[in-house]
């Protein structure tokens, strides 16, 4: 399926194998090396790292050809990783990139995204990951800037690596000209009034998710958020290990083993 | 619903709210203070901090009594937690209280575990914030030594609270005579062998989800699964800023913004 000669790209996303995001940045990067993409087969937004427990997944093989397979999976987007990795790959890739997504992930919405789940399992199992999002929700947005700096950060990845237990974050604001590309760390930032309530035909309360985002260091010139409303692309390193080793030695005492 | 004058405790899990783990937990804390529970209506095992997108969700009152309020939520444990925040508390908690889990959440099982996703949202919502889990999955699980733990840790967050943007996270191992409590890091590792392939009532593929779980550091004696396995609860503090800012000093020079 593979040639054993040029780089291995293992591509996937959250908003499913169909998305305007994926289909386009798969034209865009075929240059750069064989690609097998393992993509959710329906959108899978919010899913963050779930993985599915308690049934058993689906892969289809969509496409198969020069330099170019696609699958589609019933699970997750980490299940689709752990799928190509553990079944569907015959090596390892040499870079995974989760995306690009519709849809902002900056600041805290690395927590929830499956786009960044992607890349954290990529990340755990020792593959230089990254996740590309554009932040724009709609299915017809203009992914040529996302692409551009996409290609930019896969290429320096690939020349480079990426040190063990840590993956990229990308973010382009949905403009035609990114002033260029800043190196970020995670805005601090959380979301409110999460809930609009309705009724449901016969009167019963049902709760749709919907809230405002709230950017909690709003002066911070060294975050996501800033950089993006500056105009900039903003790439954030993130690290699988979250403990917080300052917070730790202040508690050691509470320790009695 | 609640009283002002005594802490208020929000419990979640993501065993489901009927899970023994739970229930044995809300007797066990009665005394710390009011205490709600707002939980899944069913198991979500794996769900990290995935969020419904998609579909309303909704909340059923189980049980209101002195000290006790029960709902079950057809949503992901995260959603338990932005519906217990937004719609179903009338004054912020002075604690989150995620398990007991059924099962391990050490390690890299972080990335995965509802459990630890919800105590990362009471975490972003600004709540003190402890996940609890006894290495046991069974139903039948002795949770008297997590219990002990578990409600040691919980005073010691109400006395003390927890720094911004950091919650716990406390496994206790499934022994009679835990040795005590340690402080500890995330331990490095990955599950391998994932999945188990099957074949469906007419022939087709499908996958299982399962597997090994390497530890890849099993001589860091700070580590969580290293204190497990020699017999203590192994307490680690979790931040939710998972910026690599020593990787973001080495990469400076990819920015051109």
């Amino acid at each position: 399926m593979v040639k054993e000669n040029k780089p291995l790209l293992l591509l996937t996303n959250d908003d499913g194998v169909q998305a305007p995001g994926l289909v386009q940045w798969i034209d865009a990067i075929r240059s750069l090396g064989e690609i097998v993409v393992v993509a959710p087969d329906s959108p899978r937004s919010g899913m963050s790292s779930a993985i599915t427990a308690f049934n058993p997944i689906r892969a289809a093989l969509l496409k198969e050809e020069e330099g170019l397979t696609v699958y589609s999976c019933t699970g997750t987007p980490v299940d689709c990783v752990k799928l190509a990795l553990n079944n569907l790959l015959d090596r390892k890739p040499d870079v995974l990139l989760s995306g690009i997504n519709h849809g902002s992930n900056a600041g805290v919405c690395v927590v929830y995204s499956g786009t960044i789940g992607a890349a954290f399992e990529g990340c755990i199992a020792g593959i230089p990951s990254v996740g590309v999002s554009l932040t724009d929700h709609s299915l017809s947005a203009d992914f040529s800037q996302a692409m551009k700096y996409g290609k930019q950060v896969a290429e320096k990845v690939l020349a480079n690596g990426l040190p063990d237990g840590t993956c990229l974050n990308l973010n382009v604001p949905d403009i035609p000209d990114v002033k260029g590309l800043k190196i970020c760390s995670q805005a601090k930032g959380r979301w409110i009034k999460e809930f609009m309530e309705m009724k449901d035909p016969v009167g019963r309360p049902v709760y749709w998710l919907t809230g405002e985002f709230l950017n909690q260091e709003p002066h911070n010139t060294n975050s996501d958020e800033w950089a993006l409303d500056q105009g900039y692309a903003a790439l954030v390193p993130l690290r699988i290990d979250m403990t917080d080793y300052s917070f730790l030695e202040k508690i050691k005492d509470w320790g009695n083993g």
